[in-house]
């Protein structure tokens, strides 16, 4: 998938020279993310640290939905977000996409509500420098973006984006029929609303009137498809073309396969205290041998092992982690003692939302 | 095409007990657009009329797409929503459809804007109350719309608006296939956003906070699909199903065809001096012979005279009409003449736009 991402759509790796530009840039090594491959692709990501080079103002850009609080996984694009305004010293914006979790889940707008504002308070929490970055709610933030909003949508067809979101024609034969005939208007209309923040116009009080600041999108590759539209019309509309730094999923953190269902959250939320956390990171699925025997024998799967997959993200010390692994992987370190490192690591994290 | 809408989407006339009614609750003979069957359908007005006999209270809704100056023939919703207003003595809002008009026409932001707020100035001097008005962009007021706009979306499918509006669909077996592949996502996402101010919540600064009252909407009956998919939905949503009050298409003064192609403007603007308008009507496509002795013979084809059709919509009196009605019909008066008196009611029309 992540190889396919490259090939397919045109991305480009992260490699070995952009890393060596940031660690000039930012005087000390690249940030973890970046060293161990989560962040691991872009567009146009060179053009920014050119940008930067000549002391050019550009901006970030990222957002959240907030059908829920905030777990683990969902504050790795905050916080490497977070890192690349401290390394650039430039303004973000975040969109909370409030609406479209309303248009996508079975919740009222009041209980979305509560969980935006839960959401921007533990976001903010990441490490953004507060006078350098606007955060909004789109159904609060809506009358100012509209006039974005309403360019994107003269120039967008319906045709276009339904089938970028796979709701209109999957083949040649039925390339104009609905796929998703339940779909409502809401998802149907919310991508030019995505699209809107990429323009540095959407912001006037923060960029100055009719700003036209280039955009650096760090994000999943999920989100790909809005923003590669955006860049096949922005030209048209006078636009720069954002660039985007894009991750991996992060299966192990945000997907509830590898946990065990009995326990009644399958993610760590950021809110979880120790023994909640405990228990998760207890009763999660292991790569470990089914005995100390055969541990000590065959050693650890870490492909399917989710405390270690947490561990391998979320840990500081490289050296450390090296260490963990050969050691998890050989059998030398048991099952136990890796999830009980993984739980200082994942409560070391978790300091700065109490 | 106007007794298709009463069989086929179950719209009522108009009738003469309906008429008694409003002379009863106006204490003067109904409007003269009631009286001439321009204003001739409807969907539970009754309601409304009964509500005003319970002292209940109710809002007047219409709306305009200012894709250009008013002409005369735009006059007649405002000034029939203006007489509603009057004698129910109720609040009004105006939707300004600025967005849509952006959407479907070869227009930029700021020429529609600044038609938008050239027609605010023209409707309101339709006769409005100013302090019981509310008239907005949806540019502008979005922000304060979006939350119905939204709770209209997430319960509203993309096919049902498809087919509604034409672009989705014409027969069973290509139900859903895009009929229209070029329509933009502007367009596509326009409908909630018309349908919106149809709950009174939507204007917390004019009805107060969480308002329910029940709305009814002046309209020509083209704008029908919008409100039937309200009345759809209503219930859902525990609002109120909005009624209408419909009018005919008003085509020898909206069309173009019927207006000689040499005058340079084929609608009369409001905005026209006397010699502009003298000259459009004398150009006007007359039903009177082509001779003095063959009018004085045959009469005059009143089906096809644009002057005639003017006339008889904007005239006050019924009298005068019915006179001249039978004089021009048969002959006894000339084309000269009707045209001539024509244009002293267009200008009598026109002169509080002045």
């Amino acid at each position: 998938m992540y190889s396919e991402f490259i090939d397919k759509f045109g991305a480009k790796i992260i490699d070995d020279n952009i890393l060596k530009r940031i660690e000039e840039i930012s005087g000390e090594k690249p940030h973890k993310f970046l060293r161990r491959g989560i962040f691991y692709a872009h567009r146009d990501f060179e053009k920014i640290l050119d940008m930067y080079d000549r002391g050019e103002e550009f901006y970030l850009y990222t957002g959240r939905g907030p059908s829920n609080n905030l777990h683990i996984g969902h504050i790795i694009p905050f916080e490497f977000t977070a890192y690349l305004q401290r390394i650039f010293n430039v303004k973000v914006v975040i969109q909370i996409t409030d609406d479209e979790k309303y248009f996508t889940r079975d919740l009222d707008q009041e209980t979305i509500n509560q969980y935006a504002d839960d959401n921007i308070i533990q976001i903010m929490k990441t490490g953004f420098i507060p006078e350098k970055t606007f955060i909004f709610k789109n159904m609060e933030y809506i009358g100012t973006l509209y006039h974005n909003i309403c360019r994107i949508q003269k120039i967008l067809k319906l045709v276009t984006v339904g089938k970028t979101f796979g709701f209109i024609g999957n083949n040649d034969q039925d390339e104009l029929k609905i796929t998703d005939k339940d779909i409502n208007m809401g998802a149907v209309s919310f991508c030019p609303i995505q699209m809107a923040p990429c323009f540095s116009s959407s912001f006037p009080d923060f960029f100055g009137k009719n700003s036209k600041l280039m955009c650096l999108i760090p994000c999943a590759i999920d989100q790909d498809p809005y923003f590669r539209l955006v860049r096949d019309i922005a030209e048209k509309l006078g636009e720069n073309k954002p660039a985007m730094i894009y991750s991996k999923f992060i299966p192990s953190l945000t997907s509830n396969e590898k946990m065990s269902s009995s326990v009644h959250n399958t993610a760590i939320f950021i809110t979880d205290d120790m023994n909640i956390v405990k228990k998760k990171i207890y009763a999660s699925l292991s790569g470990g041998g089914d005995t100390k025997e055969l541990h000590r024998k065959n050693g650890a799967n870490l492909e399917v092992d989710v405390a270690y997959q947490y561990l391998s993200i979320l840990i500081d010390n490289d050296d450390e982690l090296v260490e963990i692994t050969d050691k998890y992987k050989s059998g030398v370190m048991l099952t136990g003692e890796l999830k009980n490192r993984t739980i200082d690591v994942v409560m070391d994290v978790m300091e700065r939302y109490k």
